[in-house]
């Protein structure tokens, strides 16, 4: 995006009123940070703004959301960060999956469906949030400590705190100018990045105890059947984000978490190394993602996605397998 | 530092030859990622240079000493880097805590005890690399890839990934730059932070499993005895570097591991949040070390070890305790 597209951004956003922002299900930092620090910027315009999730905002994130409140208007224009298809936006806000329901469109997934009537791509982006970070410089807009506490949460949740692929020079300035504001930057990333509730470190034991390994020990593939959750005694939430664990083991090269969604309905979130696209892999089951980190949905018996996934790892190894 | 400062280290470091540079006991990537960055300069100069350290460098960091040999020659000059104190180079390196054995010093510790005929300190330094890092551009070197690599490391591994409180604008800026050269620093970060073997998770298995909670989740401590060593079936260089784990659960101020080193003596690792003093903690029992992370030895059975410290952890946090 170069100072023209900014420009015609910034028509945009000064232009409309009574905005509703949406951010895409199980939300992360990402999607929350560009949420609440647009909603912040627009309310600053004196606009009305609010930012909607299919769930209630996670407490993990609460500190994006502080003093944050629901304003009273009937929405006029809608915008999506982060979303790179309306699907992902979840079943309570279905109503903006139909054609021409989102006005615009601000994201950084090079898999964007171009859903909404405008949409703001950067697929170099380590994450959402550097769009809205560059919008602002080139504007010259002075953003407030709590938009820079978005802005930076967003970018280092993103890149998994500046270590991941994805991470590019421009996140690295980025973070060097964002932490300089009042932010509590080391503060955020213990929260986000190494503290555990004891919940928390009972699912990861139990999942870990539970790995699966194929391919000498090249696949690591972790389970997470309703029937362990529930035995587990932990909050669902406890089992967000489990997906970068099986990819933590040596050697390995394509780490896979299987999670049910229903009886026979099973998530698979792909994490490898340089040696596989994950993207790819993804794709053979209707899902898509980035190269490193993607994700599909898949249908039948714990047994049968099993056996279609190693079966798909075998191929993308060029590995041989018998079931 | 200066531009001063780094032309009369120039001046130094082109005047000397036969380079001896001395890395710090137990060595880290920053004590490393200094020696053979400063090596790799020096022998591009065309002077002989070694590193050397009081064990063998370790396997972690062997893409730091890739394409290394040992150069003969009878050593005229000695550099330390990263070395706070000649203590800490360790007792195969006894030599060198001579007085006027070291003739030039190359550090960030605020602690440094100038035991060198001459020291460059930076105390602001996220990491003694950042020094090397800004010497290099103050005096217009290109630095090679393998240099890169080694200065990206440094720093990377002694911010925690830039996750750490001693993250500065200038390690991000920093790492924007080193990022660029072609040193894979995503394969870098999943080697030094993500990247764990079969054995090391049965390990932290284990000592999670055990964890002991006091007053009320604030106090958290992981036992290392001799006897779960043996029968973890794991390397014993598994059991290092577990010490941050205590303090990962939600809640906790203060995280203790307590591993044995003979029958009755056990060391102990203390990690805190801002709420309590590890140094102060550890002072106690006769240790010492940073506010947020600290060490002592106490001698004892391990019921008395485990009787003293929590002892020391109720005056601490204020806390009533009756054995």
């Amino acid at each position: 995006m170069d100072k023209n597209d900014f420009f015609e951004l910034k028509g945009i956003l000064e232009g409309c009123d009574n905005v509703l922002i949406l951010t895409h299900k199980s939300p992360d930092g990402d999607t929350l940070g560009c949420g609440f620090g647009l909603c912040a910027y627009l309310r600053d315009l004196g606009k009305k703004a609010n930012v909607i999730n299919n769930e209630n905002f996670p407490v993990r994130y609460n500190f994006l959301y502080d003093g944050y409140y629901v304003q009273e208007f009937e929405p006029q224009f809608v915008i999506a960060v982060d979303v790179a298809d309306a699907k992902l936006l979840g079943s309570h806000l279905k109503a903006y999956m139909e054609p021409g329901a989102v006005d615009l469109c601000i994201d950084h997934h090079i898999s964007n469906k171009f859903y909404a009537k405008k949409t703001f791509l950067d697929g170099k982006a380590s994450a959402a949030a550097l769009i809205f970070y560059e919008y602002f410089k080139a504007i010259g807009y002075e953003i407030s400590d709590h938009i820079a506490m978005c802005l930076y949460t967003a970018i280092a949740t993103d890149t998994g705190c500046f270590k991941y692929q994805n991470t590019t020079p421009s996140a690295h300035m980025a973070a060097a100018e964002l932490m300089q504001y009042n932010i509590g930057f080391e503060t955020i990333n213990r929260r986000m990045f190494d503290v555990k509730s004891k919940g928390r470190i009972k699912v990861e034991q139990r999942v870990i105890s539970n790995m699966e390994y194929y391919f000498n020990d090249k696949c690591t593939m972790i389970v997470i059947t309703t029937e362990l959750m529930n035995s587990c005694g932990a909050e669902p939430a406890e089992f967000e984000g489990l997906a970068s664990i099986p990819l933590e083991i040596e050697g390995v090269v394509i780490g896979i978490t299987v999670k049910q969604r229903h009886e026979n309905v099973f998530k698979l979130s792909v994490r490898t190394t340089e040696e596989v696209d994950a993207s790819a892999f993804c794709r053979r089951f209707g899902g898509g993602g980035h190269i490193r980190a993607a994700g599909c949905e898949i249908e039948g018996s714990l047994q049968e996605v099993r056996l279609k996934v190693i079966q798909a790892v075998a191929e993308a190894l060029g590995e041989e397998y018998d079931g």
